[in-house]
């Protein structure tokens, strides 16, 4: 099944990235196929200034040989080859009032016949719209629901654990979904599993074309630029210093370019910045908060 | 002696500042002081936009209490009680042929009577200059064999070591010197060793105003100011990845503000960016490599 999953996997990354280049409308994806020395290997796919998309990757990746001792240690792996596919995605919009997006779904299988699922989306807005974080998560809830009733609301508190910064108490943004260690039970075949993987992936390009219709052309100031950039700053501060993907593939020598895509072209750092009061830059720091109810918030 | 070691290092920090206010000409430190609720604090002092530091710390510390779990397991701390103290500097020149410059000196105490010396200097020009590499390490050579004849050698080669970027396979710049539970011997008492880390702290402004005195005034182009902002965005993963200190301070929920004073006001990340054939980029990358005798080197 890990052949159909991955051709699964590929077919996702076809599809996202011809939304993103019809979203975009300018902008097109360059593709650099890698392969791993010990197995396996990845189709990167950046865009580069485009209309919409300052930077952005959707990456596929395919890999498989031994486990090494490194893995056995970080990811607590026990048997003696592993195998793991997926696709990731991180888009970095030029204009301020469009929001970061990020995108991932993964299958990973063991010699020893364990296999689990994992993923998630989530949003960082350098400026909160509570209408538009609302539609966001109304959207993931629903394709969780048509898997499991439950899956939404413990998806969601796990992607607020997840995409928090401690050192700054904050999290990276509205939150979204992150899932792990997803096993067919009951409910769910695990075909139904993958499944809701490739629903989550096609949902992706419509997430983003929604949140940044009525946002791509709204004029922007020199410091709505900066606080994107400052933004950006604790977006890098996550993925270097706490996201678990881009650690491990540090570690373990991935295709360095193709991990650290998720960096901005642009970050900043002012020493001991804070917004005025009041102002749309403090609100959304306030709300960079674990546990809030973006469905149900009131606007 | 462990107030006489802080008293020492708070008019290091003075002196530092002083000097580099003369030297930029026009930005002044900025200062914060903090507390730390475990106990001691510091001093942290921020220049911004001056004419020849785009943003700098100097920072002075002393903090003292409980070995807390995390820092016996981090640090391998043994006894019950520490002390430590500290000046630390970063300095991002706004000119992409002005280095980066870096200092750290610092003196630890435990409660069982146990202490010890560290510190560092490292430069990290964004072109490098072999006649300005070898005057660094030069001086630094200087320093360390007013002390002991086998320091510069040492410590050069634990600076290589540290200040390495692993998943880049590349130094964060052309090194200098690292040093690290440093105690008294035959050549040095404790008394030696406090003055080897003032007369580093008392080289540090001499040290960057020669690197900065050519070339302050060098005009650049957007080529070159894009070039900067990559290796600051390379000490930015330096820093939040590798940097002992930095990773320390955000575990134990330091000041953080005072702990990332360190990173630029502006970095950048190209997806697979590579310098065009023999330029003045990709000869810099090509001389970021441990084991450089930058001393001896062929001009």
């Amino acid at each position: 099944m890990k052949e159909t999953i991955s051709q699964e996997f590929k077919k996702v990354q076809d599809y996202i990235c011809q939304e993103l280049e019809a979203l975009d409308g300018l902008g097109k994806f360059q593709e650099d196929l890698w392969q791993r020395e010990e197995g396996g290997g990845g189709r990167t796919r950046i865009i580069n200034h485009g209309e919409l998309l300052e930077k952005g990757g959707v990456n596929f990746s395919e890999v498989f040989g031994p486990v090494s001792d490194l893995m056995r240690q970080q990811l607590g792996l026990d048997g003696k080859e592993f195998y793991a596919t997926g696709v990731s995605i991180v888009l970095h919009p030029k204009n301020p009032h469009v929001p970061i997006m990020h995108m991932n779904i993964r299958y990973f299988e063991m010699d020893n016949g364990t296999y689990w699922f994992g993923g998630g989306i989530d949003m960082t807005p350098h400026y909160i719209d509570f209408q538009l974080a609302q539609d966001f998560h109304k959207s993931l809830a629903q394709v969780c629901d048509n898997y499991d009733a439950s899956f939404y609301k413990k998806f969601k508190i796990w992607a607020d654990d997840y995409f928090f910064i401690p050192h700054r108490n904050e999290t990276r943004g509205v939150g979204g979904i992150f899932y792990d260690h997803l096993k067919a039970d009951d409910n769910n075949s695990k075909h139904d599993l993958l499944n809701f993987a490739l629903d989550l992936g096609r949902l992706f390009p419509k997430l983003y074309a929604h949140q940044a219709q009525d946002k791509r052309n709204l004029p922007f100031s020199e410091k709505q630029l900066q606080w994107r950039n400052i933004r950006r700053g604790r977006y890098v501060e996550f993925n270097l210093v706490y996201d678990r993907g881009t650690k491990f593939g540090l570690k373990t020598a991935g295709r360095i370019e193709s991990i650290l895509m998720s960096l901005p072209e642009n970050a900043s750092w002012f020493y001991d910045f804070s917004p005025e009061e009041n102002s749309e830059e403090q609100n959304t720091l306030n709300h960079l908060r674990k546990g809030v109810d973006w469905i149900g918030i009131k606007k």
